[in-house]
């Protein structure tokens, strides 16, 4: 197909399936003149994922980028497959946020949280108690910063809290890893793009299921009746 | 305290507390003359909360905005509060991924997803099967949106999977209503910023636990026994 109908196909303007070519997101359609050439469903599914990423992952073109790396260059073993893909994870996400100039010391890599930091000890602890993964990881150094960002910002979450948050990550992630299929191409992408693709999903099921558990609590407490029509 | 003593503090660099006064995230200090200004422990928290939100949160400056004027102006009563609360995190994350130039069709906002749509009635059948909330709520679009995305993307999530993510869901909500504290402004601060900064907390956790889930797949797995040390 010509690059219009790709762009009809997947609802992506043509200046932009260009610009994706130039940035080397997409690759090139077969060439038929000097100035034509025919792209076919693989450019289709191509031009879906890139815009699945960058829409509802929220990733960076930067990110993007990577991404499709470890998908077109899938590791050897699946053994290798979950570090890959996590590694490329690890590194989409932490392109996330960077808009602001300046403040080095708080950017501060994962890898440079001192080992007495509370934040380090409550992260590693939290870890060795579900018999989760060891205390040089990448992803530990993350959940000791994001606990210290959040604690810095005054939501210091409770033992209790953290517990049901840890529990519910065991029981998606269980079902995660049952779902990735045997091929080991299919997996890698099941792992990073469907990670990537229903992290959004879970925050908003989250926000869903906010709504009910705080319409509960109204309806059991004493005050403030309400007299919106539908509600239970 | 002067800016310099406001920076040691914060670890942000004065160049980017000018930025933020100029930009109106950080309010003025007191005047002391013309060109100098005192600071103290309100401007110790602000700053850490914008630096939580954009660090860890991922959030935009002008998301930030978005979610320091509902915390400058909490809603009247605690009804309104939830309601608030989920505007301004959609719209703070409606911020996110837009650095792509083109692409209007499909950065159509949640609203115009035409009611037919396969992925919207799944998204409305999961949110009424839950007891969650109305058809017409902006978040069960995101989700079509979401699902839509994921599955234009080859990640068609099956429905065993999209109950586990729901169940998730429904017990962190739980326990973060049941964390809300009981005066109003506190309790806006708790949903709001602790929704945002508890999202890549829970999202860290997921895979973490991936790494426990994937190694018992693999130690039950027939082949490619592994050699590392100190795995189980």
């Amino acid at each position: 197909m010509r690059i219009s109908k790709l762009a009809e196909r997947t609802e992506v303007p043509v200046p932009t399936l260009k610009y994706y070519l130039r940035e080397g997101l997409l690759h090139p359609g077969r060439a038929t003149a000097r100035t034509q050439a025919v792209y076919d469903s693989s450019h289709v599914e191509r031009v879906r994922l890139v815009r699945a990423l960058i829409e509802s992952a929220g990733l960076s073109l930067g990110s993007v980028r990577g991404v499709l790396a470890v998908l077109d260059r899938p590791p050897a073993t699946r053994h290798d497959l979950l570090g890959a893909a996590q590694d490329v994870l690890l590194a989409g996400e932490g392109g996330r946020g960077q808009q602001d100039g300046g403040g080095a010391a708080s950017a501060a890599p994962p890898e440079g949280v001192p080992p007495e930091d509370p934040w380090s000890a409550r992260a590693s602890a939290l870890v060795a108690s579900r018999g989760w993964c060891s205390d040089d990881e990448p992803l530990v150094g993350r959940l000791a910063e994001q606990l210290r960002a959040a604690g810095a910002a005054g939501i210091d979450l409770s033992e209790e809290h953290l517990t049901v948050l840890a529990d519910a990550a065991d029981r998606v992630a269980a079902a995660d890893i049952a779902s990735v299929p045997a091929g080991l191409a299919a997996a890698v992408r099941h792992v990073v793009v469907g990670t990537l693709l229903t992290d959004p999903v879970l925050l908003t099921l989250r926000r869903l299921a906010q709504q009910r558990a705080s319409a509960e609590t109204d309806s059991s407490a004493a005050g403030e009746m309400d007299s919106r029509p539908g509600q239970v």
